[in-house]
């Protein structure tokens, strides 16, 4: 696992937000309160946790188009963003949310390889600290997070089980897998996919096993970040 | 396991095309064979295999609105298409199949659950049938077709692990996957993911379980169809 | 005249539905009732009949590009639906139908030629069965349905006036056009063009009268699929 | 008939335009020669004469949206701009104009109904200008324009056959035709169609020789404008 | 400065309308009157002024492609049509003009150099034209115009300060502006710059004073053209 | 003036790279050199500096939509990066630079008001790192970077100048403007606008003249922050 950093109050403007750093990978997640939700929960009493991704053009080793540039974003980026969202729901209890509507930010400032891990990880800080504002107000009296959301990305890189994959093992590896867990080890979300290439169901746990060191060294960083 | 029936020759132009149905799921898949690469393997002597996928307005319950008229493919389209290609080839030898792309359209017709799946093992067939066309005429000599791909999806419904959700149990099921295998068994795809819930390792396993008979029988299905 | 066949109740979930197939060309066309007018007839009591059309991917000799994935609607296209929908509407009685509007979506599975005639004369068929619907419900009481509305195409190919063009045929005709009328031998609208080409009077009229006899034959075609 | 003036050399920069009045309805057509042509051409000796068509966004009575910051041409532009590209290829012989493209535009600057035919007509005014610089320079030799082409609209009002409609005519006839001829009195392209009514093609034939009428005015003042 | 023409009364539809010709650069103004308001005002009492810009495609010495089939307006243009609105507004008693919103389209037909200051001076007339008539209904009662508005471009061409650059100095000037003034005198806006050079103070107030000049000839123009 | 600092080498990928933070507005500007130019200038042996602007969806008070997903860059963003690259030229001798590209990125991470000065600062820095890499491998010999540029914005606020505006002053400021000049004291560009107001040749001095301090304290910063 590569060394791990979670630094708060990055911006003055949003109610929760962090720069988390892993290895070379930097993520600036920040998370903000809205007194709205999307029409389709309208009235339900419940609340709303979504999420966007981006990278910063020059984030990468040579330049990338920028999305508003080029008019939309893309196909990887709309899979990643769902990803997070979906994943930061499930450590959400949505009726002790309330009905209102939190969205995760998460600009990705450096990459080498687990952006999509960073974030996740990274955006519950800022969920946690948006969520603690709400608290403290008393807008919000029962906590709505539940368990804490922690991922991690590994992989089969030179025939070995990897943890943490960063961008040039990433991109040799035949076979890897984000892996979403909470706090208390329950499984979230398991991507696991091989690029021209195949695994076995003993391979896969082999990776399990590790994800879930991880995963919890992500997780006490998440908590020494926010105090909690 | 719902209904399986695959019918091909579907379409006079495509050089591969059937129609799957699974239970009430119906999607036209067909294969076109191009005799150029995208830009990134121009030269490689290695060949592509990609996948769009699309449904018609009227194939739901409710009408959606048409993608083209709406002037972008939504996220969960990109989403299935990349995973379409993706998982098909992974049972392709792409050196064997020399430089040229082979696109697989996934059209769904009607819709009752489990599209994607549907969308992977149809694929699969009409990718067989192009690709014997291509053997046929002696343009590749070496079977590029190395161990057929089929998916089925899973999930705990109602607390009990079920096989083949159609859309009732698909929209109610806290925990659902897709599982993506080679013939042979081994596992090309996992993407098991809890919408507001989390799930254990061992239910992981079960629905695993569950998942290898399921494709079995879709392998033997698609062998059926293409006289393999 | 090609071979005519008309099935119906092609998928489960639309109030009408068939495919119409006249020679190689096959259009599935659905129509979806929904209890809402646009806003320009919005308290007139009125209803509203509108199409869409699309081609599959691969219902061509090569392979188009996916309209969806172009990320807007051909200038073909727009002409085409445009015309679908103008041409149902000419046999309705919209204040028979009440303030609903019916989507009319016609999508092309294989095509040969005439998909657009193809289309409205299916798209009829399609309307027929829907308003059957909501006639039975007693939703609407007065069938709104005045006159059956089919098209034909016919062109001068070789010299020749020819009904009913196929796709070589249609590629090759100096001129050509498409003749919508209804079950009583009126005119609802009349397309001849000529590309790079002219003609006389006399060719249109000769035209005219082929086509009177082809849509009499769809319209029996119609009324046998529909049990009217 | 309204009064018909055509105004030529109307932009400095053009190699031919004018502007031309049909009671008031004005349209500036200008034409622009590249010498260059579409791919599916390249290489065939022949050239292309295509159109383009706009309305400013205040020629109609009420303020219509800016289709540039709308961010595409309507259904109803893109109709509009094919059917004046094919009117005006229909008399050219591409062969004659050698391997170049001549694009003609029609942009409305004020609206009273007709302006598709007004564009056609003046449109073809501008080619002519364009050609005659192409001939003087000697570019081509032989005239490539055998034929003048204009259009008229016709259409049945309050009962009546009326030529040339108005806008506050053509909003309220049941029936209206666009009717493209040449100078010589061949038909390129006749349009008639009918929104919610239907026509006989006794009614047609009337039409057709209200048009006739109209075309060989529209050539007399297409002729004594070009001094041809 | 070049001859300064302002012909009234263009275009029967819009409230206000005019046709400024400055030497060969020709632009069409409207305003149009409409009785709402953009979001961000509504309820305030106060109207607004905005504008938009756009070029015909043969206006310029070679054909521009035109913007609405591109599909969006180019930086140019936007930026332009902001400056437009921005400096109308700056000679505007908002509270006077009451809770509605005017729209100054200002559309290029013949290019010359100047063109955004030929659209600020003729939009002015036109607005000037569309609040006469406010105030002869009645439906404004104090002059929302408080002082005219115009603009004129000077640069440093060959060295020297020259008033109102053409389309050839323009594209030669090392340093040009744009200077926007009210009738008596007052600045709205400066644009002053450089490209690939730079300048003093000095120069910067020798084309202040020729701006100057400049301005107040095109207001007398304005005057004479309003019959104010 | 508000407290100035500029942090290099902020990403590890970039080929020059910074932070500014004026006040509480932080920008983080990358500078990537690519060794092709754009066409209009391939063969010239000349370079190209261009830049591209962003707004992190959370920099601001409320969360802004995010381009990429709105599916376009806003006007504003538009007219803001076209000015910065329009600066950084002014100080760059093209010819010295050689053909090749060096596009400045600047995304605004926290927004308090001048950030497109803050940009063009930053951007300068980040422009000079990386020219400074071209001039160490002996790729570029002559130093292409003449003379440094800065910005600072200029308000009146409530009746009095004032130099570097936060976001409170410039919302309220009726007139502001932006200076961009050299470290030697020629001016680039100079934008100074009203909105719904107008100020004298006065007042313009008096703005310039505090813009002239405020940029040689930028001028400073810059120098101490890349060792020149």
């Amino acid at each position: 696992m590569r060394q791990v950093s979670i630094e708060t109050g990055i911006t003055k403007h949003a109610e929760g937000s962090c720069m988390i750093r892993i290895g070379d990978t930097h993520v600036l997640c920040t998370a903000t309160i809205e007194e709205r939700v999307p029409p389709f929960i309208k009235g339900s009493g419940q609340g709303w946790v979504t999420a966007e991704y981006g990278m910063l053009p020059r984030s990468t080793t040579s330049r990338m188009r920028r999305e508003a540039s080029a008019g939309k974003q893309g196909g990887r980026t709309v899979e990643i963003q769902r990803l997070i969202g979906r994943a930061l729901r499930a450590g959400v209890d949505r009726n002790a949310l309330g009905e209102r509507q939190i969205t995760v930010d998460c600009d990705v400032i450096q990459a080498d390889g687990g952006t999509r891990c960073a974030s996740i990880t990274g955006g519950w800080v800022a969920l946690r600290l948006a969520v603690n504002k709400l608290m403290k107000t008393g807008d919000v009296v029962t906590d709505p997070l539940v368990d804490p959301v922690a991922a991690v990305s590994c992989g089969i890189y030179a025939g070995q089980p990897v943890l943490d994959l960063d961008y040039p093992e990433d991109s040799e590896a035949g076979v890897d897998g984000n892996f979403i867990m909470t706090g208390s080890g329950r499984l979230i979300e398991v991507q696991m996919s091989a690029e021209g290439a195949t695994y076995s169901r003993d391979e896969m746990n082999k990776l399990l096993d590790l994800a879930e060191k991880g995963v919890s060294e992500l997780v006490a960083a998440q908590k020494a970040a926010t105090g909690a």
